[in-house]
């Protein structure tokens, strides 16, 4: 595997303090409880560090790029600041490029706005939304779901041996799925891509904030991630690596930052000089802080020891999957088999439950935050449960025939700032609501499933 | 005019706390001073309100529209009001949809996205150039600066009856000028757009800080404004208006939150369902956090009484403008005249001095943060220096000689938050650099004026 889970005999951490470690929320049956934050994998909580940093650093708050004011330039120096720090933390080759952007979603669709003339794209069925969809103007070729590495990196080859081999080629893969969170081999698709002449994106949404990310040592040309997934959660995200595309590409948005001159013409129309650095895909007013977040979060992964956080999300990872085990009414969702190494984004189905039901009892009798439904990942989804995956949210049966199939699925995630509790806490009422039942009734109410406090 | 000043008898505000007020810089002269924030132009700080409002929600933060969890469901609750809140704060009418986006900046791009086809678009050259850019895929006409609002609807309804009467059209303006801050006649512009059967855009980034928005009473078809110039800085931006070409166009980014159903076809490509509503334009995680500061902006400008704001503001702008009508070599930059009603926003030349030698001195003798330049509004600095604007930031020759044209601009800024000390302290600063000339040298180092500290 091109990354590696930690070795057992690492130093593992302790969590990681977050926000809200503390908010407690009512149970519908009585009392109160802390909250367990396990949907890490859609938004994390932030980390109490990059929230004192961005606290620390408001009053100081000044326009970037554009005033002659200490605190403006004091934010120039930050943001531009913010950038090395990202540069170094995904380790960046010289001449690469680091673009804030506001989501994975939206580096991905930037990258999508710069391909070259008649690029082809490639990307595997199994892709979040955001990774598979953003294609839009190119020729892009969906590959089946494979269900083992070796596979992955067999289909990409085949794809790609039988494409124009003249034209402009993109890869584009995730390093962990935000469905299974199975690891996906990225450096050995990587070389399948580059020995055929194409480019290649990981989509680290998932990946970065669960496991250090190289860009030189997996060799792969971008990489994207969120804020809000790796404990920033103020609006920014990242698209980092080769300059030329970018540089090449049409500016992403049109506005000022991104130009250098602009000017009328004789003929009464415009002309304008772009950027070729950062700026030229990053027109508007900076998210400053949403940029500052991020290098916070970054230096603190870091500074905590990245590989004991890997470490004990491990440990996370393996008492969540061993309880489950015990469970024989649940289906763990995989591509890749048991052994497949992963990161803390586990999903599941419980044979005679409806997905929402039951993660509604989990937040209303057990105060644990989860997620129910397809994950933005419909076609991967619907390999997995083998089924037509339908509109999430909605109660169903209080509890769907034994026997039938699941329509869509309940995923737990957790990381750097979850502490063994709520792994625990999670575990046993998995246990508890499947030999016992929810203790109380439910109902949709605008498209969620709910507590029915009518009564 | 559309957007009328207050009139003189209404109660003024006092200026609403901000984050930064008690920040000490150091001047390059000795000691220290509190930094007098004048570049609200550029970015505004945050309200001490929008922050304890974001500072006592961040713990609750959760993943919105996704997850099962209490927090989730509170702060998807939270960021649907968000959006209730703001849709108020502008007046708008039923139907109309607020999308967040990033920034002003963004919300016209994202406009520009949805354009039908063959859309012309008519612009001034006036504009920001987030206004004057964004258009790429239209046809766009660019209109001649106007030196009064008469002539500035005049001319809108000339270029809209040589149009092609049959295409769709748009018109994109801005509510108060970014250099100027003079008020444009919104609806008397947007009355002409309508008669000839064109929809109209306003540009309220640099209007709806320093003055009530009514997308009803203004009768515009869409509002942009941005969180940052409007005390909330944490990333988010508006489009609000008429759902028709929102819900028609293709999705603005492609990914989560945007599609509602996706599924392999037999022919091995990908069918998507996009969502209609807001969300079709809002991909990714949303910026939960920047869009609950701007609700709370909002909120924080209504109740403070904004006509007592725009009062307290009238009352700056004549204090800046009187002390500066002191200064002879001062020439304040004006498109529509000495009369023409404005906001906070005020840019002038001094003669004899380069713009960013001055505002380098303002900074590091005096504690405030203006800004030099250009504004991102090139074709209008050129139009109202009568020169080739150039390259902002560097310090030129310490004292340009007199009579020597101006490169580019100073422009002072201010709202809500404002003291008089700020504005009393920058009017006697302009006054002394002018009388005595700067006591410290400068140099240009990395593109910025910056004191000469080698000595």
């Amino acid at each position: 595997m091109s990354v590696s889970t930690a070795a057992a005999d690492q130093s593992v951490c302790t969590p990681l303090p977050v926000l809200g470690r503390d908010v407690l929320v009512p149970l519908v049956t009585g009392g109160e409880v802390t909250y367990a934050a396990l949907d890490y994998a859609a938004s994390a909580p932030a980390l109490q560090r990059v929230w004192d940093d961005v606290a620390a650093y408001a009053p100081y708050y000044g326009s970037v790029h554009r005033g002659a004011g200490y605190l403006s330039q004091l934010s120039t120096d930050l943001f531009e600041n913010a950038r090395r720090t990202v540069a170094e933390f995904l380790g960046c080759r010289d001449g690469d490029q680091v673009v804030f952007t506001r989501s994975t979603t939206d580096s991905l669709n930037l990258l999508a706005a710069a391909l070259p003339e008649g690029c082809q794209v490639f990307v595997f069925e199994t892709e979040h939304h955001a990774s598979l969809l953003p294609w839009r103007d190119a020729r892009v070729t969906y590959l089946d779901a494979p269900r083992t590495p070796e596979q992955a990196v067999r289909t990409l080859e085949q794809a790609l041996a039988d494409r124009d081999p003249y034209g402009p080629a993109l890869v584009c893969v995730t390093g962990a799925s935000n469905v299974t969170g199975e690891l996906w081999p990225v450096r050995e698709l990587a070389a399948a891509a580059h020995a055929h002449g194409a480019r290649i994106v990981l989509d680290a949404a998932q990946l970065a904030p669960h496991h250090p990310v190289s860009i030189g040592e997996l060799d792969v040309d971008w990489v994207a991630f969120s804020g809000h997934k790796l404990y920033a959660p103020f609006g920014s995200g990242v698209l980092a690596g080769r300059a030329d595309w970018l540089q090449d590409a049409e500016p992403y948005l049109a506005g000022g930052g991104a130009s250098r001159k602009v000017a009328r013409r004789a003929d009464g129309g415009v002309d304008v000089e772009w950027h070729t650095t950062a700026a030229r895909h990053e027109a508007g007013s900076p998210n400053v802080i949403g940029a500052y977040a991020i290098a916070s979060a970054c230096k603190a992964l870091t500074e905590a020891g990245f590989d004991g956080l890997v470490a004990r999300e491990q440990q996370l990872v393996a008492a969540v999957r061993a309880g489950l085990a015990e469970v024989p009414e649940v289906r763990v969702l995989s591509l890749f088999g048991d052994d497949a190494p992963r990161v803390g984004v586990i999903s599941f189905v419980v044979e005679g439950w409806n997905s929402s039901h039951f993660a509604a009892a989990l937040s209303a009798e057990y105060g644990i935050g989860v997620r129910d439904g397809l994950f933005c990942a419909h076609p991967l989804v619907r390999t997995l449960l083998g089924s037509e995956p339908q509109a999430q949210g909605e109660c169903g049966a209080p509890e769907a025939a034994p026997g039938e199939k699941s329509l869509n699925a309940i995923r737990v995630s957790f990381g750097a700032g979850t502490p063994d509790e709520h792994v625990e806490r999670f575990v046993r009422a998995v246990k508890e609501l499947v030999r016992d039942g929810a203790r109380w009734n439910y109902r949709t109410e605008d498209g969620r499933c709910v507590p029915d406090t009518s009564a």
